[in-house]
């Protein structure tokens, strides 16, 4: 379980299921205080999470030795509300021992097979909401 | 932009734009070392936020006064890869003065009109990737 924790103005404590915090802000023109990151970034940050373990963990198993690994994310919006992500860019680079097919094979494996938060976004889940 | 990082194991550094970091990392089992989110556990924080932000600054646009708010997120997970949220649990707790029907149009508004990362979780967005 997630839980969001009203701090001020609209910024939030999230906490996990092991007492992990992070601050979750927004903007000063906002109304928040820039003291965290922005829920849409999050967004970014779990897709960058999930297929960036799935990669270093299946590039691992067939061998490859990895000395620095980087995803960098840029997504566009929409100008109207709701202002989501029509796209989304992800730039992977990964240094060290690998065979370059073996890199290729574990983002596909990732994109098409493993990766739970792609998947989340490709195929909507259903939201119920108790308010 | 978001940056993630590689730092040991399956534990990656995320930083956004201004600078802020987390931890994203996963169960010791996986390769992790349990010191930050989940990458799933971060779908529902940016769900959670995105909804909880429109919210509060909504009814605090119609006069409310809020003294504690939180959200609580529950994600039913498929059993088998890729292990996506086929169902997602929202529980808002809202404490302090204001009209509950205002509550109820905040919320509204945002789940129908404003909140971008269910926008983003309804209407898929394209990805590309860069490898």
């Amino acid at each position: 379980m997630i839980k969001l924790l009203w701090k001020k103005g609209l910024q939030f404590i999230a906490k996990d299921n092991k007492d992990h915090e992070i601050v979750v802000d927004t903007d000063i023109t906002t109304g928040g205080f820039e003291q965290g990151f922005a829920p849409m970034d999050l967004v970014l940050v779990a897709l960058a999470g999930c297929m960036s373990m799935d990669i270093v963990a299946i590039l691992g198993k067939k061998g490859g030795k990895i000395t620095n690994f980087t995803a960098e994310l840029e997504g566009n919006r929409s100008e109207n509300h709701p202002k989501k992500y029509n796209k989304i860019i992800m730039k992977f680079q990964c240094e060290g021992e690998y065979k370059k097919k073996d890199l290729l094979r574990a983002f596909e494996l990732s994109r098409d097979k493993y990766c739970s938060v792609s998947a989340t976004l490709r195929d909507s889940p259903e939201i119920e909401y108790i308010i």
